[in-house]
């Protein structure tokens, strides 16, 4: 047996996300699916971020064992062939017996798009979360470096989610502005469930003056979801690379 | 009565173009339809670009004439109230009672996308124009040069197309490269139908290699369309803007 791992750009709109579901179209058993016609086998994909419904990927990443002789480099044309349209994988390789998509992961780069004017340009409708009123830019930078380093980030969590640690380290957080666009680029050893849409949201209520950019330390020491801003939208949200 | 002009975004891939037809869905339409529930008149809009299936706009540009006595500024939010979210109106305001979209149109500039690599980023697959082989960039730009001017661009214009001259004037084009993806931007005083798609097959087909940069002064001098590249496709073209 052989351990193939897929980098996988999607487009979300159309998916209940990466996980499978019933009653429910998701990307990995969009994979799963193709997998099986290409090898002829029933293959377990393991994906490395369960992104949600709406959310898109540039960068997602999965592995499966296969028996099958297909040269690894080949598998993203013989899957791609087999898969819808908003579907590509990107690139497939051989790796280790012992990789683990999920497991092995040390780090996570987010990009976060925000279309900020008062009426939405149409192109942007899925891809982008939409602010009509005006953001703040600089009070949204000065808050963002609050966020660098190593913290409890229980506040930016989902309520009701359980995970053993809610430590996690920043490493970069940046904020560009090109006309109506804000991109947010976030990059870390790893995330909460939801934590990038809470930070974004958080961010958000910065700029547009509910929050002081000052309130961030008070907020993570709170360690209280309550305390953080609303969670942004889904479809701005793109799972950019993963590390290892 | 007032003549109000309005300024339109969206994204042409669920509809048959800017056109009214039977048995299809179309932008004009869809705007036609919203303004009669706003203002309760039978209006006939006047688009300035006939954008065809697929294409998209930034910047289209339409007036119609309403006995309506809602603010000018404002019909931008009630038309875009009653209009599916793929459209909308960017702006609107009060114009000349003689002011005519189309007519009055002096020049007109159009964007257009190729993604540039093997496997298609699925996030591009409506909006740009999948090219996956290699493309010499340097010889498409000194192909575009020879555009700039005042040329008769018969071979450019779809077969069994009328109009009264085919003589445009060019005043700009520029290519920029960003990873995978290349922007044309091009400005003229007009175009014929399909000219912007077929300077682009052209271009595309100068970049492959199969024709020589330097062959493009023959193509135009030739006024025939079988001597020019091929028609690129639809969802790869942006009205970005129209000049008055």
């Amino acid at each position: 047996m052989r351990n193939i791992k897929l980098t996988i750009q999607y487009d979300g709109t159309n998916y209940c996300g990466w996980q499978k579901q019933n009653n429910a179209k998701s990307i990995q058993e969009e994979i799963e699916r193709s997998i099986v016609k290409v090898t002829g086998e029933e293959v377990k994909l393991i994906g490395a971020s369960r992104t949600d419904r709406g959310v898109h990927a540039q960068g997602q990443v999965a592995n499966f064992m296969t028996a099958s002789n297909i040269p690894a480099d080949k598998f993203k044309y013989a899957i791609n062939s087999n898969l819808p349209e908003d579907i590509r994988i990107k690139e497939s390789e051989l790796v280790d017996d012992s990789f683990h998509s999920r497991y092995d992961a040390v780090g996570k780069k987010y990009i976060y798009l925000i279309f900020n004017r008062r009426i939405l340009n149409p192109l942007y409708r899925n891809y982008s979360y939409h602010v009509p009123y005006e953001l703040n830019i600089n009070h949204m930078e000065i808050a963002a470096k609050y966020f660098l380093g190593t913290h409890d980030f229980s506040a930016f969590m989902a309520a009701n989610s359980s995970v053993k640690s809610t430590v996690r380290t920043i490493y970069d957080i940046e904020l560009t502005r090109n006309k109506d666009l804000i991109s947010v680029s976030i990059k870390g050893n790893g995330f909460l469930y939801n934590m990038v849409r809470i930070i974004i949201g958080t961010l958000v209520e910065v700029g547009s003056g509910k929050l002081s950019p000052h309130s961030i330390p008070q907020i993570i020491e709170s360690k209280n979801r309550k305390t953080a801003g609303h969670t942004a939208a889904a479809k701005g949200l793109y799972l950019e690379e993963i590390y290892y």
